[in-house]
């Protein structure tokens, strides 16, 4: 039997900075409530034994949700803390050690920065696809050249896989990535930046879910 | 049957500034012809991609050899590369969890970085300790405060696995951390930052054997 797929349709990345004063588990479950399907622990710069611990914080307020954590780049730290699964980039550790160390259940997602990549997934490693940056470079400043919404476009063509659009996309972005054939959005600022972060993701989550009606709609024409 | 135990007596950990010049691999083969008896590839900056990639021609540099390598922090990356096993730090993901990547057979070191920690030692999964800074910080600014030799001589007296000495380390040193009790001394500057990492070596192994011989005879008496 398969094993059911993550929703990605409004996917939460965190974000160390901006979650700062509010709270890292405060800031999540602002997210969660709003709408968020789907969180990823991400900290480039914390050592592991500090994403063990924000990650077990995470897994114990997320676990009345029922919404899935996935950690950024560490297979280790997600064993350690029994999280849903792994992102990771290009840079990062190959998509198959990470299914060595958490095996065929987790969930392993991909960055994809540019179509050209598209050509060299491992397909039977990874569950999904992080397509990006889209609008813009986000939070990353080191992240690669945007490749806009007619990137996104030859990422959906190339492959069956679920793909979720990340890279600057904030409100009224989520429409356009939907309709050009993403999952969902992965948002970072739009949500842990944002005044009010439980609304913040209510009306992304809102666009999210018109969007995707609307492409369902059309494609049943 | 228990596996063998890695030799600590010469303990090499890379530094990507130090080696830079040089390049990592030829600065550890020249450490391995001085008589460095185990490697820890360490670089903290580094992507988990890049470390797979240094890992991986370390493992094929020194199979020849036959002297382990072990990778810093990172049970994911020492898994992939084969590595004989990982060293984590007190900050670093739990020695449980680096034993549940890598098996019973792996090799996991363990920092200390004052003696009080010696009471919480999970001794079940570790092999062995790396205890500093003895002398310095050496290479690593936000270490802990030095403990010199009696801080050593406080965690020798607690236990009966191998300690290796780290800190600080150079020409000199050598002696006085085995005659503290001692199994080997962990050597980055003195090596990597050498003008001739061999000579260096050789030196080091030199008072290092010497030492061990002079307890050994001291401890028959």
């Amino acid at each position: 039997m398969p094993k059911a797929p993550v929703d990605l349709l409004l996917y939460h990345v965190t974000d160390a900075p901006l979650s700062a004063t509010r709270g890292l588990v405060e800031t999540v479950l602002a997210a969660v409530r709003g709408g968020a399907t789907l969180i990823q622990l991400r900290d480039p710069e914390a050592k592991a034994g500090k994403l063990v611990e924000q990650g077990r914080a995470l897994m114990a307020a997320l676990a009345p949700s029922g919404v899935p954590l996935i950690v950024n780049d560490r297979p280790d730290v997600a064993l350690a803390i029994g999280a849903a699964g792994v992102h990771v980039g290009q840079g990062d550790l190959p998509a198959a050690t990470a299914r060595l160390i958490l095996g065929p259940d987790a969930v392993i997602g991909l960055s994809i920065d540019h179509p050209d990549q598209m050509a060299h997934v491992p397909w039977d490693m990874v569950d999904h696809l992080g397509v990006g940056p889209v609008m813009s470079r986000g939070v990353k400043p080191d992240a690669a050249e945007p490749m806009g919404l007619d990137g996104l476009r030859l990422c959906v063509r190339a492959t069956q896989k679920p793909i979720v659009a990340i890279g600057g996309i904030g409100p009224g972005h989520a429409r356009a990535c939907i309709a050009a054939g993403a999952d969902g959005v992965a948002v970072v600022a739009a949500i842990a930046g944002a005044p009010d972060p439980e609304a913040a993701a209510r009306a992304l989550r809102r666009e999210a879910d018109g969007a995707l009606a609307e492409r369902r709609a059309s494609s049943a024409q």
